[in-house]
C-alpha cells in the first residue's frame, strides 16, 4: 500500500539505543468511548514503537480496525476514530523486530476462526516461530505476514473447538519465548503473559471499566487507577461479568527485562512498584560509586542520559550541566547532508554548548552503548566545543549478546563490547575515560530482587532456550 | 488502511448497468519490464474494475506486489513500478462482488505456503464459497479477507504436498462457480478457467514472451500478437520450458457469458473470434427489424449504447445523431446537488442538445436496463429538450435472473424487469414505446452456436448449481 | 506549494489540438448557495481548461476564496466548498497560455485596493501586457504573477479613485487583445467583452438569480436559462437592483474565434444561436461535398472528429463505422513506456479495430491538425489493423498562424501547415489522400454572417493589432 | 491552497508561552549546495516558527521558490531541494503575528519590480504597517497579502529607480517597528537591522561562504564560524566582492528583546557573546538569591524551566529533580478529548511522577507566565500526585504589557499579570507561593549593560513608538 511520507526508511539511527518492539494498550468499557481512550493509552506509550499503529473495536458483533504506518497522531484522526464505535478496544505501536517494516505486518491482527473474531496484539519475541511455522505449514496453512504473531493467530485456531481460554492455554505450551498478549473476542478483552514475564503488562480500573496496558505511564495518561501486574502465566479475562484470572504455567525463576528499567520504559512508568526514574538515578549514583573521577561538570547524553547523569552528580558533588543541546523539532525525517556537511546530521540533533564546555573536565553519562559510532562522534564534538578531558560514564554493563525476546540489540557483530575490549573502545571513542556499572551495581538500583530480572544481553544467561538458527524469518514476500 | 481520496463510496451510480468485477493480466517475459507491461495491460483493462488494482513481480526468489484502492494510475507511478524487477508478473483490476470494497481484498493474494510462494488473481464468483470456508474453519483455518479469492488459496495450500499443477486440478474438483485464475510461482505462470468456461481468458505472445488476459484489447495494447482463448477447463502452465496445456474437466455445455458481448467487454476486443463492436452493432440491427418504429432520429445513449443506435440508424434508415452529449470529465467523483438543483447531477453527465431533439420523434437504443431510474430521468431530458416522442430501443432482453457467477446485477427485488410488465415499466420511464431485443435475436447477433453461452440473467437457467442460501459472505470485519 | 499529484507536467500530448485556456463563471443570487453551484458550472466547463480551477466567493464584506492546480473535483470536496458562504461566486478553470502552470497562476486574482476588494477572472490574451507592465514597473509596481490578468488587476487599481465601472472602462481602453472578464466586488458581479468580442461570454437566469458563463452547456447544467450573449464592448453590471448595461467601444468588425465552432467548444453549446455539433456535422457534409472519395468506410478521430464523420457519411452515403476504440479511462497520468513498447502509448489510448477496418478503403475525419504527429501514428495504425487505403479529411482549413489572442497552437515553426505544402504533410503522414475543407466551406456551415469571426490562425488576418516581439513573459521567478 | 494536515488550528496551546514569530537564514556560497544548507540551517532555526517555512534560491538570473504551511521537513524532501541551484539562497520559518496562517503569506515573498528579482524574509513586525498601506493604496497599490512583509516589499518598490542599497537605505526611513530583514536580488545577499536592534541577527563564515541567521544555533548547524552580531541600523551587502556595511542610522539606545534570552532563543545560542543557556541558569541562581523557600525538591517546567530551576536549585541546595514527564512525541496534533476525560489533555503532555512528588515540598520553576491556565493545572497534578506545597517560581518578572515589536503575548486583557495582583495570581493558580524574578535581577543576569534591552512587555517603556489603534491589519480576504 502506498504511505503517505513513509519515513520508516528515514528514521535517524543516530541512537545507537536497543529499540522497543512494541506496546500494547486495551480497554472493556462498556459506557466509554473506547477507541478514542485506547488513542491516548497508545500515544502515552508512542516510546515503545513508532513504526506502526492500529486500533481494533468490537462492538459485541463486529470488529472495527484501523491500522497504518506512521505515528498515533499520524495515523488516527477524529474522522477515523469516530465511526469505531463499540466497548472493548484493542491497541499496539509496533517497531519491527520480526517481520518487515510493512503495513501488512501492523498489529492488532484480525481473523475469523470457527468460533468467532479475534482480534490480537503481541509485544515480544517467540524463539520457536520458524519451527511452529514449519509444522503448520505441513497441514497446510497458508501465512500473508512475516510476523511471530501470526503464528500465534494460527495457533488459536487449530485449538478452536473449545473455548478461547482453552485454545489460549494450549497455544501457551506451543510457544516458546516472550509474549505478552492482548486478545479481543466479540465480547471478551484478555490478557496473557509468558511464563517468565519477560515484557511487561499492568492491569488499570476507570470507573467500571478495566485497561490493559504495557505501562503504568498510560494508566496515568488516561486517567485510569493502578491495580497490579499481570502475573507471569496468567491469562486475565474481562467480560461482563468482570475480570478473572487463570494462573498457567509460571517459571519459577521470573525474567524481567532489565532494560526497561535502563532505558526503554518511560521515566514515569512502575514496574514491581518500583519508579523508572529513580531507578535510573540511583544506578546515576551507583556509577558514582563504583567510579569517581575528577572533573569539572557532569553532562548528560539529552535524554537518555539525563536521570543518571543527575544522580551522578549527585552522589560525586560535581555541577550537572546541560553541555548538549538537543533539537526537540528533529523528527524521523530530514535530509541526508552530502559529504561537504558530514557532521551536520550530528550537529542538526545535537549542538554542544562552548561557553559551558571550554576548559572543562567533562564526565558524560549515558545509558547504554551498542555500536558506539554515536558516542565517538560526541566525544569530539565536545573536544571541538574546548572540552579537555572527556570521560564516557555508562548506567549499565556492557551489551556482550544480543537479545532473541523482543528488544533490538542488532547482530552480535554490530555490538562494540562483544568485539572489542573495554580499553579497545575507549580508543575507538576516544575518550579519556570509559566506566561502565557493574551488573550487581545495576541490578541493587533497581530495589527488585536479583532473580527476578533477565539480563542476557549482559550476561548470555538466557533463561529461555533460545534458536539454534537465528534470523528474522524470510518470508521472501515484500508486500508494501 | 487509509486511502488517499477514497472514492469507492463516491461512484456514481447512475450507469444503472452491470459491474464486471474483474480484470486479470499476466506475463512470463525473461526479457522484459514485466511490471510496466503488466501496468500498460491493465489500463487497458480498467472497464472492468475501478475499485483496487495490484500487481505482483516474481523475480524467481521473491514477488514484490503492490496494491491499493484506485484506478491503475492513481495506483502505480513510476517510483513504485521501478523496484518491481522480475521476469513474471500478474496483474488484477477488480470491482468487488464477494468481499467489501477493502484494500485487503485487493489482489493478487498473496501467500507462502509448503512449497514456497503464490499469488493468485481471479475473475469470477464460486457458487460454494462458503461451504468449503466453513469446511476449511472447521480444520483450524482462519481468515483475513472476505473474498472468495482466500478459499481458493486455502485449498491450494491444502493439496500442497504435490506440485502446484496437481494442487490445482484438486482444487478445481472442489470448486464451483464461474472462475478464470492467473497463478504465479516464483518460476511459472498459469492459467486456468472454469469447466463452463463463464469469464474469459486468451493467450498472447510478444517476442518470446507468453501473456495471458481477460480480453484481447490488453493484447493490442501491449503489442502482442494473439494466439488463442484458454479453453473450458484448461490450465495452461508457461515456464522456462515454454507453454503446456492440462485439459481437465470440460463441461459438454459450455456458458461463456453473453453480457461480455451485450456491454462488458470492450468494443474492440474479440471472444472466439466475434468483435464485439461488431456484434453490438448486428444487435442494433436485429433490433431494428424486429422493432421496427417511425420516428425522426435515432441517438444512442451514450457510450455503451452507440454501436447499437448505429446498427439500427443502419438497418432502419432513420438518421442517427448525437442527441445526447456526454461530459468527459465527469469522474468518479462529483459533490451532490442539493434539493434545489437535483437535476443537476443527470445533466452534470448528460445533457440533451435542444438543437437536435427539438420537434423530433425520437428512438433511444440503451444496451441494457437494470433498474431503470435512468432511463427514466433521460426520457424527461428528451422531452423537457423538445422531443415529441421517445421510443426506448434496448439492444438485449429484459434481466430478469440475478447473476451468481461474478457479475454485479443487484438483487433480484431491484431488476426492474422481475418486478414489472413490459407495459409497467414503459410507463415507469414514460416513453412513448419500450422495446427489448428477442434472446435469440441477441444470441443470432453473435454468430456464435447458441448453447455456448450463459444467458441465465435473462432466462433464469443456471449451468451451473447455484446455492441455497445466496448473499455476501459476511465477514463481520471491517478492515479498512 | 506542493501539489498532490501534479498531472501537469503529464499530460498526455497525443492530442494534436489547439487547447483552450479558460472557462469563467460567475452567478448573483441572494438565495441560492453559489459556490456550489459555481462548481457545478465550472464543471460543465472544464473542458476549457484543466490545469487549475478556482472559486471566490462574496458575502458583501469579505471573500473565501479557493484555488488550486488540477480538475474541478480534485480542487473542490464537499468540506471545502461548505463555509464558502455568499451571495456572489466567481469561477475561473485554466490551461496557462502566458504564465507558467503554476498555482501562484491559478485564478481568480484576489486582491484589496483603495475601494475594497476585487476578484477577477480572465479569459483571453491580452497583446500589450508587457509594454503596460513594464509602464507601471516605472512606477514601483511589483508583479508575483506571470498572467496577464494581474496586468489588468493593477490598471484597476491605478483608476480606483472613482467607480468600479469607470475604473473598468479606463482599464479597457488601455489593454488590448482578446478578453472576456469576470469582476466581483463586495457588492456586484460584472462581466466584460473586448470591442471584438474574441472570446464569449453569455447571460442566464435562474429564477432571480443572474449567472454569467463562458458556454450556454453551463447555464443548462445548473439548470439555467440562456438570457442573451454579452455584446462585444459590453460591460454588464448585476448588483442588488438587476442587470444593467453599459456598451462601450464595440468594434465595427467583429472577431469571434472560428475555433470555438471548429473544436474548442463543448458540443451542447451554442453561439449566436447555433449549435455546436451540428455547425460542425455540416463541417462534415461541406467536406463530403468538397471533396468526395472514393471509400468503404467512414471513421472519426474520437471524440472531436466524431460529428463531422457523421456528416461526411450522411453526405457522401459511405457507412460510418466506429474504427478506432478510445480508452475511457486515461487520465492526465500514465508512465511513459520505454522503446520497446513505444506504439503502447498510442494503443493505450487508441485501439483499432481489425474486425472493421481489414481489408477497407477508410474516410478518416478529424477536426484540425495542429504538428501532425500524432496523425500518423494513427493513419500507421489503421494500415496495421489492415485498411488498404487511408484518406484523412479534416473538417476546418490548414492552420497557418499563431493565434494571439489565447488559444495555444504552439509556435508557428511547429504548425505542420505552416512549413509544408499539402502533398508534404500527405507525404509525412502517409495517408492515401488528405483533404483540409475549405474557409469559405468552413464559414458558411457556421450559418452566420463571415465577418463575425476571426479565423486569423487560417488567413493571418489579425483583427486585433499583434505585438512585435511576442513570446510568453519571462518572469524569471518560478514559485512552485 | 490545499494543506495536507493542516495542523496550524490544532496547535496545542498548552504553552502558555509568547511565540517568536520567525527565523532568517541567508547565504551566498557560489560553490555549494545554498538550498542544502538553508534547510539545515532553518532546521536548527525551528523554534522560532513552526507555522510555514520557506527557500528562494537564486543562480544569477532565475528564482527557484518554494514554501509551504508546515515545519521544515514537512516542507521540503530531497525531490523539492534537488532541483533549487544556485549560489544564493535565503529563508524563513514563521510563525504568524500580523497575517492569517496562510500559505499566501508565508515567506520569503518574491516578486519582480523595475530592476529586477527580489526575495525578501522579514523577523518583527511594523508599527506604521497600516498607515504607510493606506498611503500606498492612495496611489493605487494592490495587496495580495495581510503581512506587513508586503509592505517593504512595496516601498522598495516605489524607490526602485536606484540602487537596492539606496531603496533599503529610503526605506528603512519610512517604516517604524522591529525588523530583521534578508533581501535577495538576482546576485546579492543582504541583511538589515532595525536602528533598535530589536530583532536578533548575526553573521557566519564557511570558507568563502558568508551566512546571515537569526542565531548562533544556525551557524553551529551547517558549521559555520560566527563573525559577529549585524549592528543595529546596519546593512550588511554581500555579493562577488565580499562583504560590505552600510551603517544607517543607529538609535543611541538600543533595545534587544530580553525575551530571547528570557525563553525564545536556543539555548544553545549566543546573543552580544552570552550563552543563552547560561544566563538562564544565572536568572535561576539569582531567583534563589531573592525568594529562597524551604523545600524538599526544585522541579523544572520542562523544557523552558530545566535551565532556571537547575540554577535556583544550584544556589539553594535544594536538590534538583525531574518531577514532571514530559511525552516527547506529542507533536502539534492531536484528538481533543472530550469531558469526560479533560485532564487527559494534559497528561498526555505531561505527567506527574508520583514517586518523586509523594510527600514532598515542591519548588517549581517556569520561564514566564502569559496566561497561568497552564501553571493552575500543574499545580493541581503535582498536588494529586502527593506534593504537600508547592511553591511556583518564575525566572523572569510578571507580563504586564504587550509586545508590539513582533512576539504574541496575547491581548493584553489576557495576560494575568496586568489583570490581577501577585497575590491573585497565586490564589488562582493555587500555589502555595508565588514569585517572579525581579527585573534588576533578569537584566542583571544577562551580563549585558541595562539600556541594551527593550524590556517593555514587563515595563510598558516601549523604546519605538507604538500605535494608536492597534489591532491585525484585517485584509478581508481569506485566501486559503
Amino acid at each position: 500500500m502506498i504511505l503517505g511520507g513513509n519515513g520508516v526508511a528515514d528514521v535517524l539511527n543516530f541512537d545507537d539505543k536497543p529499540k522497543e518492539e512494541c506496546g500494547l494498550f486495551g480497554i472493556y468499557g462498556p459506557n466509554l468511548d473506547v477507541a478514542n481512550v485506547t488513542y491516548y493509552g497508545l500515544y502515552a506509550l508512542q516510546h515503545r514503537g513508532q513504526e506502526s499503529a492500529g486500533i481494533a473495536v468490537s462492538d459485541g458483533k463486529r470488529f472495527k480496525i484501523h491500522k497504518d504506518m506512521g505515528l498515533v497522531p499520524e495515523v488516527f484522526d477524529e474522522k477515523l476514530l469516530e465511526p469505531m464505535k463499540g466497548f472493548i478496544a484493542i491497541g499496539h505501536v509496533r517497531y519491527s523486530t520480526t517481520g518487515s517494516s510493512l503495513v501488512a505486518n501492523a498489529q492488532p491482527l484480525n481473523f475469523r476462526y470457527l468460533k468467532g473474531l479475534i482480534s490480537l496484539a503481541h509485544n515480544g519475541n517467540l524463539t520457536n516461530a520458524n519451527e511452529i511455522r514449519h509444522r503448520l505449514a505441513l497441514n497446510g496453512s497458508v501465512f500473508q505476514t512475516t510476523t511471530d504473531s501470526e503464528v500465534i493467530v494460527k495457533l488459536i485456531a487449530r485449538y478452536g473447538q473449545g473455548s478461547i481460554e482453552e485454545a489460549l492455554m494450549k497455544t501457551m505450551i506451543d510457544i516458546k519465548g516472550a509474549f505478552s498478549l492482548l486478545v479481543m473476542t466479540e465480547d471478551k478483552l484478555i490478557g496473557v503473559r509468558d511464563a517468565y514475564g519477560v515484557r511487561p503488562l499492568c492491569i488499570g480500573k476507570m470507573g467500571d471499566a478495566f485497561i490493559l496496558a504495557s505501562e503504568t505511564c498510560a494508566l496515568d495518561t488516561v486517567g485510569a487507577e493502578f491495580i497490579r501486574d499481570v502475573d507471569p502465566g496468567e491469562i486475565v479475562v474481562i467480560d461482563g461479568k468482570g475480570l478473572r484470572s487463570i494462573q498457567t504455567l509460571k517459571n519459577p525463576r521470573q525474567a524481567f527485562c532489565v532494560f526497561e528499567f535502563v532505558y526503554l520504559a518511560r521515566p514515569d512508568s512502575n514496574f514491581s512498584g518500583q519508579n523508572v526514574t529513580l531507578v535510573r538515578r540511583e544506578m546515576g549514583r551507583q556509577l558514582a560509586r563504583e567510579y569517581p573521577v575528577e572533573a569539572d561538570i557532569v553532562i548528560p547524553v539529552p535524554d537518555s542520559g539525563i536521570a543518571a547523569a543527575l544522580g551522578y552528580a549527585e552522589a560525586s558533588g560535581i555541577p550537572y550541566m546541560e553541555g548538549l543541546m538537543k533539537n526537540r523539532y528533529i523528527g524521523r525525517t530530514f535530509i541526508q547532508p552530502d559529504q561537504k556537511m558530514r557532521e551536520t546530521a550530528v550537529r542538526l540533533k545535537l549542538n554542544p554548548i562552548q561557553g559551558i564546555l571550554e576548559g572543562k573536565r567533562v564526565v558524560m553519562v549515558d545509558d547504554s552503548i551498542v555500536r558506539g559510532t554515536t558516542c565517538k562522534q560526541i566525544v569530539q564534538m565536545l573536544r571541538n566545543a574546548g572540552a579537555v578531558e572527556v570521560h564516557l560514564l555508562v548506567s549499565s554493563p556492557p551489551i556482550h549478546y544480543p537479545c532473541y525476546y523482543g528488544i533490538d540489540t542488532s547482530e552480535r557483530n554490530q555490538l562494540i563490547a562483544a568485539k572489542r575490549s573495554l580499553d579497545d573502545i575507549r580508543k575507538f571513542i576516544a575518550a579519556d575515560g570509559l566506566h561502565y556499572l557493574s551488573l550487581d551495581g545495576m541490578l541493587k538500583a533497581t530495589g527488585l530482587p536479583v532473580d527476578n530480572f533477565c539480563a542476557a544481553c549482559f550476561t548470555g544467561d538466557y533463561a529461555i532456550e533460545i534458536p539454534q538458527n537465528v534470523g528474522k524469518y524470510s518470508m521472501e514476500i515484500e508486500v508494501d
